[in-house]
């Protein structure tokens, strides 16, 4: 393993992505040890990490040697937020936005502990860090299908009868990347089709036309913090809400329809990592279930959403959005009065540690 | 080359695809001899040909032994259809849409005459009829995205967070398969990569979301002429007519507002065929030059369509779309005025051939 990992680390040394590395951090929720890094080390060990430690705060966790790292676990959260500490969520993955508060890069990279280096169909070890990289560094076309899929990719262009005013793109704020082996599928699914695995390499990364959602997982995610930040919140799961596992598809849905909204573009494809354990099914059903129906009034709700053209700012989009959440979607339950709610108490969090960001408005609109 | 043919004639006539070989056509617009069909013959000798002839219709086109087809040159055209025949372009591929007209079939794949068999990765020859009739039979999902892309292909499925209620989907109407080696490019990036070659097979069929427009190219295209054959009216190019290389852009922003309109799928990516040569990038910018600005007003045209409740068929939809064409487009240039005229021409001759059909209402609306 040493030679092909010090070969590997001289190929991210020398990538000129690898500027980037004061740029951008690495976000890890977890409940346990963090050996599933030392597969990442070639790839991950120049960058900072910030560990969200989730459930029993006297526990240590132990991170590899080498990494350099900041840990937050439940009392650094009551600590740093006080009374607003009640919009991070508690025992689910979902406390992983803190890590995006605290952070003061450009870019994050957020990644589960069950997830491993994967190797596309050469056998080659995929660097999935540097693909979101490219992803978020090169425009989007959310305006306009491309059937060649990104034209930004080498080898690629726009094919004939693809608009020139819209060639020039939009930034990308949103690289959503896939998983080889276990699929990110729910409760019923895995029930259904426990020994799926996925083996089909998809070498494509394509944006995500406008007007349409998409379920966003947070296995493998990257963004740009300044573009999109204050929107990537994973609302309300775990300990004392009656949902789980749709912290992430809350957040996909709230981002996809600001970044329609601000001309901000959201990626998808590339890069894949290695998914290594299927999750317990009957635990996820349990966590999901209300989500399962709740989602057939919730994503009409935001394929329905406008936001009012005053609204320029990611900030200001949010709170719209927590506003129209209240109204329209309060009466399906209670719980999306106390949603919206801490939707408004996480901008306010995030405005507090990120003061200079709190009147950043996007260049197209504002 | 004798051996592996007949192997591949077996396993074409023992997959459960092969029932549909009289249900569907195929449709050859050319000016020379088919020798190319050579290369298929083990994929496409089963089905039936339909050859629309282009230009001088005195010249006699040689078809490989054993192909079973029909063929149609202009003095066909102009007899079969009467002063209608002017709605049917000449000297230019468009021609090949009188092909979709004259079919009984429901299905249709049309393939230009410098496209070859392509091989997968593993060097295996692509079946680009079967996928396509794959794509055909299996349901579109255009509401909301799926990220691991085709939901029923083998190995895939829905992921977590996709609405159930949108399982379902809605019947495909159209299959837009891709290119191998020769991109399909306008003349400006014809000669700003003159060496550019596509060699990223991507493996996955996706549905086009409601709502986005994309180039559509008719090298490689297949559809259900029963749910969409009336508005798959390649327009007025070549001689006479400002404009060539629109024709198959044209008929996919029309298919599009429709299928959209009537709750019917597009489906883009495999089937790739290898696309041997370049056409001439000199000669196609003069026929591209008018597109390439008009487009620019044509997209948004088209993005902001809105066909009425009653606009329950096709046909229907389509005239009302000409309607549209000629009030907005027709400020642009008298092209417009002409081309809406000949989409009405169009539909009456189409509904002249197909009187059963003439009054089939899409079952969603209808």
């Amino acid at each position: 393993m040493n030679e092909p990992a010090t070969a590997i680390e001289a190929a991210v040394a020398a990538s000129p992505l690898h500027q980037l590395k004061d740029e951008l951090d690495i976000v890890i929720p977890t409940i346990r040890n963090l050996d599933f890094l030392e597969m990442w080390r070639p790839f991950l060990q120049p960058y900072h990490l910030i560990i969200v430690q989730d459930g029993d705060p006297s526990k240590t966790i132990k991170v590899p040697n080498g990494f350099d790292y900041e840990l937050y676990n439940r009392n650094d959260i009551n600590r740093i937020l006080g009374p607003k500490a009640s919009c991070i969520s508690f025992k689910d993955s979902a406390c992983r936005c803190f890590g995006y508060m605290v952070s003061k890069k450009k870019y994050i990279f957020t990644i589960d502990d069950d997830c491993f280096v994967a190797k596309d169909p050469s056998g080659k070890a995929i660097n999935a860090l540097e693909q979101h990289i490219k992803n978020l560094l090169s425009p989007s076309t959310p305006f306009f299908f491309n059937t060649l899929y990104d034209p930004f990719a080498d080898g690629a262009d726009f094919v004939r009868g693809y608009p020139f005013s819209l060639r020039e793109g939009v930034p990308t704020a949103v690289s959503h990347g896939l998983w080889l082996n276990i699929p990110d599928y729910d409760a019923p699914t895995q029930l259904v089709k426990p020994l799926e695995r996925n083996t089909r390499f998809v070498d494509a990364v394509l944006t995500i036309p406008k007007g349409t959602l998409f379920p966003m997982c947070g296995m493998n995610l990257a963004f740009d913090r300044q573009l999109i930040g204050p929107a990537m919140y994973f609302g309300l799961m775990g300990e004392g809400q009656p949902i789980g596992r749709y912290d992430d598809m809350w957040a996909g849905w709230c981002i996809k329809v600001i970044c329609d909204h601000l001309g901000l573009g959201v990626k998808t494809g590339l890069p894949y990592i290695y998914h290594s354990k299927a999750s317990n099914p009957f635990v996820n059903l349990r966590k999901e279930y209300k989500g399962i129906y709740w989602q057939e009034d919730i994503i009409p709700f935001f394929q329905q959403v406008v936001l009012p053209k005053d609204s320029t700012s990611v900030q200001k989009c949010y709170i719209e959005l927590a506003k129209q959440v209240k109204e329209k979607l309060g009466k399906i339950d209670p719980y999306f009065d106390k949603l919206a709610d801490a939707m408004v108490t996480w901008i306010q969090a995030w405005d507090g540690l990120n003061p200079t960001s709190a009147s950043f408005s996007n260049g197209k609109i504002g």
